[in-house]
């Protein structure tokens, strides 16, 4: 009889000039502490270990060919499956050059957790503009995951949820202009995001049932239509075509109340109607240890709530929290599901 | 040779079937400990004693005539210039009737203050639905205060801000539905409204240099472009021309972190481009101490943060947290004046 079977995380490069490599070598350097899981970093060993040189870092670095082999190796020094040569990165530079490398290093992750060589994925931070000069045509790394598990012209509906201890939040419609948000708002679209999000909760985080807090798009959410009609024409009908699924939905609520210490215990996640209505409470909860999660895909993906931060890679001041908070959830979270 | 003359605060009686006249009695038998600074209710004296007898609380009310009576009267009870006949008032049931009692308890606290009998208007809670029922044209507490000093035409442009210890916000726009927002933003209103805002932190804060920070109104504000123009069409030449004009204002700033707390340190007020913008993190920070301010008065007003909660009046669950925080910084913006 042997005991479950423990894989590893695998981690991603993220562009290589941000912190990606700074914060995975500071977190290594403070896995007993926190204390996290084993992962596996996938991408260019030469990286790291210029970074660690540039840091004055002592986090020794082994490379291993499989994520197996990283297990075993995690102990004693921070296991890489090195994808390819060495590249020419100078951090905080950033070089669209050195894009293939960013690509693979997800592509190769995404490829090791679905052939079931570890756990989950959790991806360090990369820049659109620099994979977009190298031909990348994804609106952002979400999106480029939900393509590579594409199946023909069925590409799920990922969705994005920032999580953190005191709150977790899910923004309907993310990164576009505030302009577009009410018509690009539909109750199709809350529906789809809530079911997926309601059935993530359950088989990744434990939850029995989930409740969702839906919050309004207008002002005190609308004030019967005194303050726009979206809040009874589209977000109301979503709640109700929820219940009526068996879903513990609520709302719409008015958005300046719902994140107060005395709401959040009444619901399990919050669904924003746009990018700021969640944004705003989480970071400002939560700055350092949020964490951003993917639902709605066949794997599980964490990730660091911040960017590539060209500006400080390199120098030491970057934080490796909310990276440690990603790797940390994703094994709670692969944990939940087996 | 005299000291400096005390002039009390008067308290405006707000919608009697709500919760004003709890939380005015709460916060009187509240006095010694919070301290609060002298006020004097304005409204009908009965409401308060029917109240004070429904809440089973021990707090005497006395009548006066003049601010300087109630000033006198403040140490042994309540005062109270009583506007007029009794009200049939059943507290949680708001009634269009009492609508005129509510008004004038507004128009002779405003008149006191602009006489130099009172220091500064505190404003509890009304239902703009009931008394729009009673002909009430204003769209809400501020506009009205702002036409009852109206010169003519010249209406002064009254800016809200939510001011806690942590964190000040100012929305642009206010209460008007999300969709509306982009249009009704114009370079002319934020450097209209942030004029007045580092006017008033100047005289009534006692803010030499007062630091503005404006919010983005697109996510990232709006990444060069990338998620909307209005960012830099219009916030950006706002900032700038405050800055010219010496006004220490920075941004477009993403919203989303502007308000943790390494960033609140680095402004004195920020210029929130919509309502959720402003309000969701001042009442995710602080939900019980937020106070309403209002600028570009010729006098000083501040209120609680919330509303009338007919739900809650008369049984004793109101909280008169918001109302202190009211009366402290009202007295203490009077004194900053001085």
């Amino acid at each position: 009889m042997t005991g479950p079977e423990i894989l590893p995380l695998v981690l991603t490069m993220g562009d290589p000039a941000g912190i990606g490599p700074d914060i995975a070598l500071m977190a290594y350097g403070r896995r007993r502490e926190a204390p996290l899981p084993p992962f596996v970093f996938v991408g260019r060993a030469g990286v790291l270990q210029e970074r660690a040189r540039l840091l004055k870092l002592d986090v020794p670095v082994h490379v291993v060919d499989t994520p197996a082999a990283g297990l075993r190796a995690f102990g004693d020094a921070l296991p890489v499956i090195d994808t390819g040569a060495a590249l020419t990165v100078r951090a905080g530079a950033p070089d669209p050059a050195n894009a293939p490398a960013t690509i693979e290093a997800i592509e190769r992750a995404v490829a090791m957790v679905r052939d079931g060589q570890a756990a989950a994925v959790v991806t360090n931070p990369i820049a659109k503009h620099v994979l977009h000069d190298a031909g990348f045509a994804h609106p952002g790394h979400t999106e480029f995951l939900a393509a590579l598990v594409a199946d023909g012209a069925d590409v799920p509906l990922p969705v994005m949820m920032l999580w953190s201890p005191d709150l977790a939040v899910v923004p309907v419609t993310i990164h576009v202009a505030l302009r577009r948000v009410p018509d690009l708002l539909s109750t199709d679209l809350i529906v789809r995001t809530a079911r997926i999000v309601a059935r993530d909760l359950r088989a990744r985080f434990g939850i029995a049932s989930p409740r969702l807090a839906l919050a309004g798009l207008n002002p005190h959410a609308g004030e019967n239509g005194a303050m726009g009609v979206e809040d009874d024409a589209v977000v109301r009908p979503a709640v109700e075509m929820l219940q009526a699924e068996g879903i513990a939905a609520t709302g719409p609520h008015p958005a300046d109340t719902l994140f107060r210490a005395a709401a959040r215990g009444r619901y399990d996640a919050a669904l924003c109607m746009y990018h700021d209505q969640a944004l705003i409470p989480i970071k400002t909860i939560a700055f350092d240890d949020a964490v951003n999660v993917t639902l709605g895909l066949p794997f599980i993906r964490t990730s660091p709530d911040h960017g590539t931060a060209f500006d400080i890679a390199g120098t030491g001041r970057a934080r490796p929290d909310s990276l440690m908070a990603a790797l940390r959830l994703a094994a709670r979270m692969a944990g939940s599901r087996a």
